[in-house]
């Protein structure tokens, strides 16, 4: 029988995961954060009166056919309008989503339909219906009100975040309960800490479902912290983060890049001040760790053109889904 | 081998000979007319710095497969914007062949790959790829200076128009001009004679082609005058203009409806200085005039919601085809 494996993340980094192990005889499915603010997901919230889809559609191309009609379609799921008043700075896909849920009464048939018409290996399931806002208190007292504010901060990108939170707490979607309940396997990241992964596991009924399942968790590990919200975070305190809001659950492997950048590429990241991850995971205990090199300094596909600032150093689709196949044998 | 059909007219009226011929095996392609200015249309080409798409548009989704993904892509290829800033009141799959022209790099390699991706049965071709403009001067001097003016026009609907013409006058696409050319039958209309029909005949090397091709000359009659281009028109008067626009090609055939119209739905075109065509046809000759039931007063699919005054009083895509079929043979 197929193993069981459930991805757990937002846009980017979900679809590098999605990319690569699609093309394994897995049963794969993808839960989703819905929180983003951003861009055209702001238009698609306070315009249309839908739920963002910017990270919905980043994995639905990545798990989507490569080839012919579907392939082109595809492309133009990751397409962004530059002309057109008030057209210009939409992505298509959001636009194709947000049309077929008027058109089939509902948001969640939509994207399954999506997934149909894009020929999509495996599922893409929304961690919540529930229209959240995610909201982080840092250490100063500071509350930043909307995903995007976290992601690009105003202030000192050096500040802690003590507390992320979602308001409403949002229901679980039980489709994603259930996957999550029977996975064999389920992988966290990579993605932005704060803004991709826990806005998953912050919904109600997600931590319980993970804790309950008796899947092996799974965490691959950023390669760069993040201005914002992981400043200055090492490997462990990123595990720790997870750890405390998983409430109970513990990460059984982490996946960890173990190769150099270049140096030309971490100025310009200096210059954001975001820096290479430090690995300071112990060598041996329970948790396993995976030290490989998985990175692509290649220009690589970007899962869409939603996200201005890109990152040029990247987790290798298929570097990353070798690693994690050994771990879960096929 | 396959009989070659080439069907010549625009967006509604090409919907419904195209939905209605597509079950049957022969060889079609529908040449299409590109002088369309209003709503949608006009955005795609100021804004987008594109040919208008909507008549295409009609012409491929009249054409796709009706089932299962596709089915419900074809929908959307239909659908209207009726929220968004800027995006309310432009049609979905206008957007999708803009994006996909943008992609792709050409608006003839997009219309081709959205056939492929609608899986049609048969061909869409743009009458021609010059961007042109549809010019009608009335017998009082008048000139409406866009289609959309003729279409909906600001002034005396009664008045005649005395010559219709192109600004520039465009060059033939060579694709339809070698579907005339190796045409068996030619068909032409329903469709509104100076604003669907003619301005594909105006296009230089059109009418030519169509006087070169041994294909029969099929015209479907349309069901009613239309205020500000065929207000009082006979029969005859319809195959007058045709022909003089034609410049030489005789009609052979033309399709009539001898079907009553519901009264209280004629009070509503009444109110609209719009009649049903009086049918002055010779009994005989050479003119083969076919006369049949041909209207559909139920509710049918739209070609899309893209014309906001829509035609109560519709051809029926089977019995159109029906008749149609009975001339050409199988």
């Amino acid at each position: 029988m197929r193993k069981k494996v459930v991805v757990i993340g937002g846009g980017t980094g979900s679809f590098v995961v999605l990319k690569g192990l699609k093309k394994y005889p897995i049963d794969l499915t993808a839960v989703v954060s819905m929180s983003d603010s951003g861009g055209s997901n702001k238009r698609i919230r306070d315009e249309f009166g839908q739920l963002p889809t910017s990270d919905i559609r980043s994995c639905l191309v990545a798990l989507s056919d490569e080839e012919g009609e579907i392939g082109l379609l595809r492309k133009l799921f990751m397409y962004r309008f530059e002309k057109g008043q008030g057209i210009s700075g939409m992505t298509f896909g959001n636009l194709f989503i947000a049309a077929l849920s008027d058109i089939l009464g509902s948001q969640k048939d939509a994207i399954s339909q999506t997934g149909k018409i894009l020929r999509i290996n495996g599922k893409v399931i929304p961690v919540t219906f529930t229209n959240t806002h995610l909201f982080a208190k840092y250490e100063n007292g500071l509350v930043a009100n909307e995903e995007h504010f976290i992601d690009e901060p105003k202030h000192d990108g050096t500040l802690k975040i003590k507390k992320l939170y979602l308001e409403p707490e949002g229901e679980a979607n039980a489709d994603a309960v259930r996957a999550i309940s029977e996975a064999d396997y389920i992988l966290i990241g990579p993605g932005d800490l704060f803004t991709s992964i826990l806005p998953n596991i912050l919904v109600k009924g997600i931590a319980e479902a993970i804790k309950n399942s008796s899947a092996k968790k799974i965490y691959t590990m950023n390669l760069m912290t993040k201005y914002g919200q992981t400043y200055n975070f090492s490997a462990q305190d990123h595990v720790s983060a997870l750890e405390q809001y998983l409430g109970g659950s513990k990460i059984s492997h982490v996946l960890i890049n173990s190769s150099p950048f270049p140096a030309e590429i971490l100025k310009l990241y200096e210059a954001l001040h975001e820096f290479p991850v430090k690995d300071d995971l112990p060598g041996d205990g329970d948790l396993r760790v995976i030290r490989h090199n998985l990175i692509s300094t290649e220009k690589t596909e970007k899962s869409s053109s939603d996200i201005v600032k890109r990152s040029l150093i990247r987790h290798n689709p298929e570097k990353l889904a070798e690693q994690i196949m050994k771990i879960i044998g096929s």
